[in-house]
């Protein structure tokens, strides 16, 4: 099977599925709906949505069953985009190879675009018709783990972290100590202005499938793994990637970023992220369900660990 | 019945549940999870919850049995404050008598506590426990009614627009036409900006005690009602209130806001509001409940009329 060539389609069914969802919102500002679909129709891998539909069709599903979740959830990692860009956060006047929201829409349109994509994605969870509808119990299952893995517990606590460890690196020589400091509050970072996401995105595909308890612990932990591996190869992406090919400006070095390229050097990055991605791909195995749709899932996470933008 | 002892009674219930709920996210970053309760505890009417609970016990519940929801769409509500008073937004320094979170917390933390709060309200909401617990079905249509009443075709519509409207006033002289253009845009405004998420509050009070279509529908239109008589009297307060009761430095008039009070005059603002509290009050009587409920909900209207804060 051809990873890239699957990623390409199952992203393409979410590109399209995207702006209809936008549409159905019925949402009456022109301005506000045009600055929602700039940046969700900026392209980007789709990895999260995949993710989910991978996930959720192991149980027997088809991913199209839920594409409404899936795109709620990357309208979600969308808006943090948004936020993430703004002068006040990162500063970044480029996203994906286009102007980042704020720089086209003005700063306080750019805050309640994103505003609008984060609430909005649980009105699109929870209010689409799905091809086969999920029950009622499965729906607030996988929105309670969406609220929870993007709060104040989640995504917020790990982009609050990143602010408090900005200027690390400005504030004097690294010494051994201080580089176990900057691992360990980067690994906490990681963890969650990361991985937490990617760990949703497997875990609402298995809660609106139904999967036992047993098999839905496993892909958590698979879902940490893998995105904490994904950050890894995104911060070695940061330092040696083709600007051009990744589509942003390398603002990690200019805001003196905690990286794990920049506190270990890239070839020890590169040793954990193959680390980590053996260690989620041991636990995909232990994983009751079809076999196929667990390649997938094992040929997506190879496709992280490796992917050049 | 004492309406503002009434008020306050049920404002310190969730005065007490704000901080409780709020733990129990158990949010790891300290000073986010401290700029998250910092605007949460600046005290505030909690009209929202309480029109939650009221509209809730029209139906034969206690209040008290959905005082997470309750609390969840207050964190809505503060979440729409702190993003509000950002600088790139109206720029305010004062909430509520304190400095607003941007001015306490930095611009960056308070853009992710506003986030953080937004999407906790939907933990809060989905994963707490009630006192009586409203059925799935019920909880996800509380859920969906939040999102959209908030969403893009709900409150960020309003402030979407009411960012386009500011400098209408500065652009030249009143003339007729232009003052119906301006009545036009302001009602458009207050209805998303301000009238939805006090409609939400009915009307997620009425589907979580399974209330009948034909009066979540009356109450619903009573909220909206209600809603605008509200932002009319929050105008009229702009204008005319005691700055120290009112607890915020009068920003309206220094960013050429848009008002009623300004296109109209405070007497026809205040005529307006009248009509809308009578109209209010007839779509409640049509409700069928409990009585003293609903008289209640009438006494929180007259109140929301007549109130000098």
């Amino acid at each position: 099977m051809d990873i890239e060539r699957y990623l390409k389609a199952r992203a393409s069914a979410v590109d399209r599925a995207l702006p209809v969802l936008l549409a159905r919102l019925k949402a009456p500002q022109p301005r506000l709906s045009e600055a929602m679909l700039y940046s969700l129709s900026a392209g980007g891998k789709r990895l999260r949505p995949v993710l989910m539909g991978a996930s959720y069709e192991i149980f027997g599903g088809k991913a199209a069953d839920i594409l409404p979740a899936a795109c709620a959830l990357e309208m979600v990692h969308t808006y943090s985009l948004v936020h993430d860009d703004l002068p006040a956060m990162d500063d970044d006047d480029l996203r994906r190879g286009r102007p980042s929201s704020h720089k086209v829409y003005g700063e306080a349109l750019a805050i309640l675009a994103g505003d609008a994509l984060l609430t909005d994605a649980f009105t699109v969870l929870l209010s689409s018709k799905y091809r086969r509808p999920p029950g009622a119990e499965a729906l607030l299952a996988a929105a309670a783990l969406l609220s929870r893995r993007a709060g104040a517990a989640g995504m917020v606590s790990g982009q609050a972290a990143d602010l408090e460890a900005e200027g690390f690196l400005k504030t004097g020589r690294l010494t051994a100590a201080r580089s176990r400091a900057g691992l360990k509050l980067l690994s906490y970072i990681q963890l969650h202005k990361t991985a937490d996401l990617i760990t949703a995105a497997v875990e609402m595909g298995a809660v609106l499938a139904g999967a036992p308890r047993e098999d839905f612990n496993a892909l958590s932990a698979f879902g940490r793994e893998l995105g904490l591996c994904f950050q890894l190869a995104d911060d070695i992406l940061d330092v040696e990637g083709d600007k051009r090919k990744l589509g942003k400006s390398g603002s990690d070095a200019r805001n003196h970023k905690l990286t794990y390229a920049s506190l270990l050097g890239v070839a020890e990055a590169r040793r954990r992220a193959g680390r980590l991605l053996r260690r989620a791909l041991s636990r995909l195995e232990k994983v009751k369900g079809a076999p196929a749709a667990k390649e997938t899932l094992a040929g997506l996470s190879r496709f992280v660990y490796g992917r050049e933008n």
